[in-house]
């Protein structure tokens, strides 16, 4: 192993320029304006695989195409590892608050700034560094791996289920490895332990046939602006409950050992408030902020969009109001029941005179992992000899929704191994990754690859 | 006066290839990029008012300039008129659902579709055309006039009252006429007894410092978009009345010859209905569809911004929110009052964990008029001799601030005497002026000026 640390060691230089090459792509998957750039992504994640010593192949999909890198020379008595993770970002919007532009990595204060650089390319590309470790130092792997990575993960992964299922047997492995999540603070390496899942809708509402005048009409026509403040203004309680009946039918209760070990976390509400730049936390009544953030369900306004929202005054009553609104949900939820839910609500609680309509944008499945195991303690030993600390265990409040397929298609474990940092901005301007953990976490991905093989 | 109306039946061609290009101009008040095109409309009017025979003057504001037509050659003896209109228009957007170009006004089913064919530079240039009338056929007016015709009026005319004030001895008038209304109905002419007033808002709710994750931090911070539709939802009862502490203080009680005069219009609530498209009309409960119009407060959204508005679903926390919010008027409320109010309000029911702020963008006072004396007689057979039937009383749902400044400032009655049409898509898409009502509109406002004299 010290050869392949070593030769990490002395070329981190070079990944992290090759990295910036990466970053550089504006693989914007939601925009189809930048579909050749996704596809140029790609391409040159295909050629670094090939360079680091695997094979590579660009394989088509209805959408993105997925870059699949293997090496299988470690023997059938040596476990199959699948490391999956994505070479999409997602839009760099509102660009005005971006400090250096979002596809030109900048360093700043030990950050790497670039849109891509947490989520995910700089930790997949990590991965792709720790086999080139082992390959070049070594001339194998320890273990066989399969490198999955897919275009459309900001999208919701359209295809990648029906590409799993069409490659079943070239995916079959023994344990799956993400890195797409964060560690829970600086220095204390973390392995997750849930996920939440998404229901991503667009609430239509329509009023009459065209915009009107808001002087001579309005007080005798209903206003889908006002409908829809009225409509979203009703999705959650003064408790901070989401107001949606049934919605918290299908949620687990979490046993006390797992609330206990949220609770002893090294986190600080005063520290998160400060950080965040507000006055006041809030959230449902009876869960703290970590336990609301990783094991309860949220409803949130992702965006608004009605009537004249240029300069100045404009007296209009308009004709279309439109609201996306996302639900995180937690295990067992599913995104099917809680449309099905909104719906029932949406038509219960639409006041008369406008029509309302919901679209679904995207769903995803909450997860909980099974903490134990060979490949999890493995996992734990490679961070703790990297980090010199034991890792925590984490929830994640976000979603990747493929965790659960692969469990469930490819009976096998997922590991949640993050290393970006909260507060780095993920989806947000100014997105970034500490260069420290990209270099650290290189090799301790490194160690966890040839732990996973003992 | 024979020769007067041959004349103007002789030219109403002419007249309205005129009107095409005063309305080619796109002199859009509220835009930075239109200053140059509102001025071009400013000379273009001044030149065809001196065409006609009147003096005219381009007179500067520190904004968008006025244009003062002038003729006063009828005598001390014979009264002075003050003409009141305006140049400037509404923004045209949305600019894909004009079936011709805002700016080519195009004629179909005898109506002329342009932006401000209505409102109101065609009813503006009635009035040039009108006057022409007189001074071609009989070389003189009947009566003193001054036509004051300003460029800021879509924008709530934040320099009229200081140009009055400083002008005030030139406007020195017995009667103010505005041409800037509806009829109530196809070929029934109407004479304005009320106008609403206007308080129009923007309202900022902020969050977090930057955007953020949805799924890293929803459940636990402060959404501004869910904040703002709270807000905005509590400013309605499920009655219909708006739901702030004291609006309705200053809102006097209309006697019950009004509101029988009201009922016994011919308004169809089905046809009304059908006419926009709407399933169900709504408004405040105990009050018909007229009333709510006329006689009572209204509030609207109108418009509304935050988060990613594009395509597909981006899954971010906004960190701001902003609605565009305005409030029709009826006596004895104030905008100043109202939102002195809103903000009580606001302060009160604003959910923790976000800031918000209230800017007013205009305000403008609500009028009632009294509907007796000479002037408003000799516009009641005016109206009738050139329709073939006596006027009806209208209210006005929207606003004209100016009507009650002239009449507390120039000690003058105002006549408010239109000629668009319901339906006519005012401050929409698709606005238009009927042409019968162009041509017979200048023959009843030339029967007009000479009826004021008598």
């Amino acid at each position: 192993m010290s050869e392949v640390l070593t030769f990490i060691e002395s070329n981190l230089g070079r990944f992290r320029a090759e990295l910036y090459a990466f970053l550089r792509i504006p693989s914007i998957s939601a925009k189809a304006e930048f579909i050749e750039d996704t596809r140029r992504s790609a391409q040159w994640l295909a050629d670094r695989m090939r360079d680091a010593g695997l094979e590579a192949e660009i394989i088509e999909t209805p959408g993105h195409p997925v870059v699949l890198g293997e090496w299988r020379g470690a023997g059938e008595a040596a476990p199959t590892v699948l490391v999956y993770g994505h070479y999409d970002v997602q839009p760099p919007e509102p660009l005005e608050e971006w400090i250096s532009p979002p596809f030109e990595p900048t360093e700043r204060d030990g950050r790497i700034y670039a849109r891509g650089s947490a989520d995910d390319k700089g930790q997949l590309y990590m991965h792709v560094k720790a086999l080139e470790g082992h390959l070049t130092a070594n001339g194998s792997l320890p273990v066989n791996v399969v490198v999955l990575a897919e275009g459309e993960e900001e999208t919701g992964s359209p295809n990648l289920v029906p590409f799993v299922d069409a490659n079943i047997d070239r995916l079959a492995c023994d344990v799956v490895l993400i890195s797409d999540t964060s560690m829970f603070s600086e220095g204390l390496p973390s392995l997750g332990f849930s996920l939440r899942g998404l229901a991503y809708f667009e609430i239509h509402v329509s009023g009459a046939k065209s915009d009107l005048h808001s002087g001579e009409y309005g007080g005798a026509v209903a206003n889908p602006g006002n409908a829809l403040a009225h409509i979203l203004a009703t999705l959650h309680e003064p408790t901070g409950r989401v107001a949606i009946e049934g919605f918290y039918d299908d949620v687990i209760e979490w046993d006390t050992g797992t609330r206990a070990q949220i609770e002893s976390l090294p986190h600080s509400d005063e520290q998160y408030r400060k950080d965040l730049g507000v006055d006041e936390l809030v959230g449902e009544d009876g869960f703290s902020t970590l336990e609301r953030l990783w094991i309860r369900p949220s409803c949130d306004v992702n965006g608004l969009l009605c009537g004249y929202t240029g300069e100045g005054a404009k007296t209009v009553l308009p004709n279309h109001a439109m609201a996306k609104v996302s639900f995180r949900l937690v295990p067992d939820q599913t995104d099917s029941k809680v449309r099905a839910l909104l719906e029932r609500h949406v038509n219960k609680v639409a006041p008369p005179g406008v029509t309302v309509q919901i679209k679904e944008l995207h769903g995803g499945r909450p997860w909980k992992a099974s903490v134990e195991g060979r490949y999890f303690e493995a996992a734990t030993e490679a961070l703790k000899e990297a980090f010199g600390t034991a890792p925590v265990l984490v929830g994640g409040g976000g979603s990747i929704p493929i965790v659960v397929e692969f469990e469930e298609r490819l009976h096998a474990p997922v590991l949640l191994v993050g290393f970006s940092l909260p507060g780095c901005n993920l989806h947000a301007p100014n997105e970034w990754l500490p260069v420290e953990n990209f270099e650290r976490g290189i090799g301790a991905l490194a160690l966890l690859y040839q732990k996973l093989a003992s």
